[in-house]
């Protein structure tokens, strides 16, 4: 007789399918799982007062016995950010590329994780076994370095995982993707292919990261007489060497400013992955033995974030640069959507500075457009096609194209979160679905601000807060003091004092009536009253709602 | 003995030129002042709560014998949405084109004030005479129909004020912009010329509206089996000219839906600048009796407002509309810079439920472009430039396009709100600045929430409150309750006990402390001690900084 049960592969992603970030899937056959990624999302915008975001980990803690370890595709945030913090809940091995382990190993130091971590470098062409799965490393290009995309041999079949990547013929350092060994995988026969969506709306190619080579040779070339500053990704170490070899084609000394380009770089450095032309990289503090026009200053901050580098220049906050007329600013970068309006802040900044700014043509993007999609398809010629990496739009452009390509659409999956998938070569469905979710992480609490926490956020945020405490004697219940009012937020007070004198008079007016009927009125019957009573009062004369909050003191 | 003072031209920008929107400008000669345009803006991320900005008229008022009336060159928001706060301070008469009065009228009607508001519609090629001014009406092209560049006569020279505008050849309604008028008046000599900056960063040519038309054509032919869903902005009535006709021409019902859209679609209607062809429009509640590929709904929330109707489609809740399999929803729009995260989240949720989205090519700007601008400065040749609606780096690309052109730097100004710009014949210099500012618009305030109550709200947002209560007898100092602790938006309060009795023992401890050595401590020292305390131990223990809120009770 067959176990039907053990012969099935279950796919189920703990996060990364609602939104950008937060890549975590579990594949688990018979009594091993494996964990591919466990990246961090930013805060959304109504997340207020957020830090970051991690996925809500208890289906891989109710079954931490079957867990064996971490395969990480790359480097990237969104694929690593939410390791430390998951790691602090279930001690578990990673395996991953040498760059990928060098960037992780950055934030175990700084987590205390690196005596308890175990971890192990896996090159691109070998393969690991972690209990029922072999898990072998395929070389991508990614906008960082050592990407790789995941083979995954089980009982059931294999699936191919793509992790973040792009098809780059002229990489800057390093190989090409391994389309070969796509090809001879896809040959043998792939279950399933789970491939990056993120550009899988826009058609053609994406371009070779070394275009932007060009690009910065001919901007150098045009700019011989000026300061050139370039933001960029921390993580692109292709793109800061492409700066540092257009730098020195032209005899400009490099700075790298900003704390996680510095890190990055480093690291980069260290392992060999990037490769500083002599003399060129000098220290911020040097600049100044320099000419402007020999300089190059390569820089965080092309998001617009308020605390980055070039930020912090074109606000003039940065303790050492200070933009000045004639700089040109390269923003080699495109905005990540919801960046756009403080990247043309800083834009605006830094052009009413005096700085010539180039925000067009210097960027390429780290992801497969269609073209490349529909190649990596016919390579591998999957049974089940699997979208990943992306919003709900672009997971359907990735279907899509399998479609178009003949895979029938009933072998198509475009899972959510939670989703357990399981397939065998004969059927694939969703048979089920698991506890997952978003863990906020706000300051040192991982957890602790939730749904209320944030509503009560939004509504101090729109309208401030209006306080009414007073105090009553205990038993008796006779006023004591008060009511006063206190607000925050809400209006500038001085400016409202009739407004706000009324409203004093009216709270104490249905509070003198409260306790005069009412003897023994209980407290919250007492609180209901004023929070109806000032809502009232409060949205006919403003049209506003801020929080009423009534606080009772009790006196014996 | 000449009196030089009276001889020069002022203009003074109130606001308009730090970020796109609240546009409004004195022009000044000797006793006389007429504005163009008096324009709102949306606010900022950072301005919590606030429904919208309006520019600070101090200087008017000031001025107020001198002002003739508000002369306003089309029917945007951006250029008369603050018209009614203002007439509320000064009344004023108002002189434009026929559409944009019958769109003005519908706010003045709303605000109470069309009994008190003086009007008088002018066509393009007329002239009025305001004081020393003779101000003239010049068609041109906009994404809304009856839009006008202005020549402002006075003494002192000629201005050109080209308003919002595009150059298109073909328009959907209506003649193309003047261009001979501008070329005439140019050649008799034109002091300055103050021009639409909003895309001069883009090269090459604006497309004609009507090819948009054409792509409507194109997807109606091939979307005959579904029912079409058009997002667009609610004031572009040549779009909606578009979607009808191609809706009339396969065949299909049109529905208008979105309050925004109906008042402006109505209003165009009646006065003669929509023809809705014989039949083609039905009410929303009709919709059930006709098959849906019979159908299209034109449906303001392009920008994925909220509150707008696509949206409320695109997350069930509305009332009348229910997203289904196969719909095809075009956004006939591109998303303002900030946007674009809530567009896409519109998108996604009507692709999650089966919807096919286009969002490509069914759009073109309502501004010019370089070549259009370097057409217009052509024409007109004006003595000095001063680039107008954008943001800084918009001005910039619009002054290096007229210094291309040929116009010396020095006669070229990029101004600020408030300054003032005396111009004539011979000279042109900045001589002044007057007092601008922003006015923020929260629910039925006007002016009473600044920037300290938005930084409280911004504080709130991130962190919350934690407020410390305690009742003193009086005199004595006693402490007769408390101290107790209620926060809101701080932390999950049911899950964070254990912090909260410490915090509520760390104050009470130097609260004890403060009133045993200081009997007769005031209060605001008290209340110091609370705040420094709480904020330190909430921080080491939280790394959050929520506002620390002491009140203290005082009992007889």
């Amino acid at each position: 007789m067959k176990k039907e049960k053990t012969e099935n592969l279950k796919i189920i992603p703990l996060g990364g399918l609602e939104k950008i970030g937060m890549n975590i899937t579990a594949f688990e056959f018979d009594d091993s799982i494996i964990v591919v990624d466990c990246g961090l999302a930013f805060p959304e915008d109504d997340m207020l007062g957020i830090d970051l975001v991690i996925p809500d980990i208890t289906y891989l803690k109710d079954n931490i016995s079957k867990v064996k370890g971490f395969v990480i595709t790359h480097g990237h945030e969104d694929h690593i950010g939410a390791l430390c913090y998951v790691l602090k809940e279930m001690n578990l091995p990673i395996y991953t590329t040498k760059l990928t382990m060098g960037i992780i190993e950055k934030k175990l130091t700084e987590h205390n994780l690196m005596r308890t971590t175990k971890r192990r470098v896996v090159k691109h062409g070998q393969s690991i076994n972690l209990g029922r799965f072999r898990i072998e490393f395929i070389k991508t290009n990614h906008s960082i370095q050592d990407a790789s995309a995941l083979a995954i041999y089980s009982p059931a079949g294999v699936v191919i995982h793509t992790g973040d990547f792009k098809v780059d013929y002229t990489p800057v350092f390093g190989d090409a993707i391994d389309l070969q060994r796509f090809a001879e995988i896809g040959r043998k026969g792939v279950l399933a292919l789970m491939s990056d969506s993120t550009n899988a709306e826009r058609p053609g190619f994406t371009q070779s990261e070394k275009t932007v080579g060009i690009t910065f040779d001919h901007i150098f070339s045009e700019h011989t007489n000026s300061r050139i500053i370039v933001a960029t990704f921390a993580s692109n170490v292709d793109r800061v060497q492409q700066i540092m070899n257009s730098a020195q084609k032209y005899g400009r000394k490099v700075v790298v400013e900003g704390r996680s380009m510095v890190n990055v770089i480093t690291t980069a450095h260290e392992l060999g992955y990037l490769n500083v032309p002599d003399k060129t990289l000098i220290e911020i503090d040097q600049l100044k033995n320099y000419p402007p026009e020999k300089t190059v200053l390569i820089t965080t901050g092309s998001q617009g974030e308020s605390m980055a580098a070039l930020s912090r220049m074109s606000a003039d906050v940065h303790k050492k640069v200070t933009i000045m007329p004639g700089d040109t600013v390269i923003f080699s970068s495109n905005p990540i959507p919801g960046n756009e309006k403080s990247v043309s802040k800083v834009i605006n900044e830094l052009s009413a500075k005096g700085a010539n700014v180039i925000f067009q043509d210097a960027h390429v993007s780290g992801h497969a457009c269609q073209e490349e999609l529909k190649l990596i398809y016919s390579l591998v010629k999957p049974k089940y096609a699997i979208p990943v990496h992306g919003e709900y739009r672009h997971l359907k452009a990735n279907a899509q194209i399998a479609q178009a390509l003949g895979i029938a659409k009933d072998h198509i999956f475009i899972l959510q979160s939670g989703d357990v998938l399981e397939l065998n070569e004969n059927d694939a469905k969703i048979t089920g679905k698991v506890h997952t979710g978003e863990i906020l992480v706000d300051g040192l609490g991982v957890g602790d601000v939730g749904n209320i926490v944030l509503r009560d956020r939004q509504h101090l945020a729109e309208d401030g807060i209006l306080i009414v405490v007073m105090t009553l004697e205990h038993g008796s219940n006779r006023l004591l003091s008060g009511p006063d009012i206190v607000s925050r937020g809400f209006v500038y007070v001085r400016e409202s004092e009739g407004l706000m004198e009324e409203a004093r008079q009216t709270v104490a007016a249905v509070v003198e009536d409260c306790l005069s009927h009412q003897k023994n009125a209980d407290w919250s019957k007492i609180k209901l009253v004023i929070r109806d009573t000032m809502n009232d009062f409060i949205w006919k004369r403003t049209k506003r709602r801020p929080m009423i909050l009534p606080i009772i003191m009790d006196v014996t």
